[in-house]
């Protein structure tokens, strides 16, 4: 599946879920992950995300689909994935 | 077209940023819009965001696709939306 997760967490536990979601998906943007996850591994990152964030504060959003193939994405100004592979 | 953006610009651009997306999208997180534009309303929203941001210094990422109904969104913890509306 492809998915997009976007998160609003707050600050003290922000690094955790950078940290957690680096394992299973790219990050693209500043609070903005990027990547194909089989079900079963959306799952156990759900579940992951659960544990580390506190769900009447924090958020996170995730965009599935099956079908990858049918997005596009364009990006205005730095693509700030490829700068950061830079440094 | 279904659109998803996230952008990450500059502490100076953000209101106008914000502002200027909330005429065409709906805000649903911190940095993230969502909502159906056509090809032309796109291109204009591209124009205007070029005109707001920095393109050395800012990022804007825009996901789109013509096929809607196949994409799933979830969130856990709180709907950001949502919580604005009821305030």
């Amino acid at each position: 599946m492809w998915i997009i997760l976007v998160y609003d967490v707050g600050e003290k536990r922000v690094a955790k879920v950078l940290k957690y979601l680096r394992g299973y998906l790219n990050w693209i943007q500043n609070s903005v992950f990027e990547g194909e996850l089989t079900y079963a591994e959306l799952q156990k990152v759900k579940t992951g995300l659960k544990r580390l964030i506190r769900e009447e504060e924090d958020s996170v959003i995730i965009f599935s689909s099956n079908i990858s193939s049918d997005y596009k994405k364009e990006i205005i100004g730095l693509n700030k994935a490829e700068e950061t592979k830079i440094i």
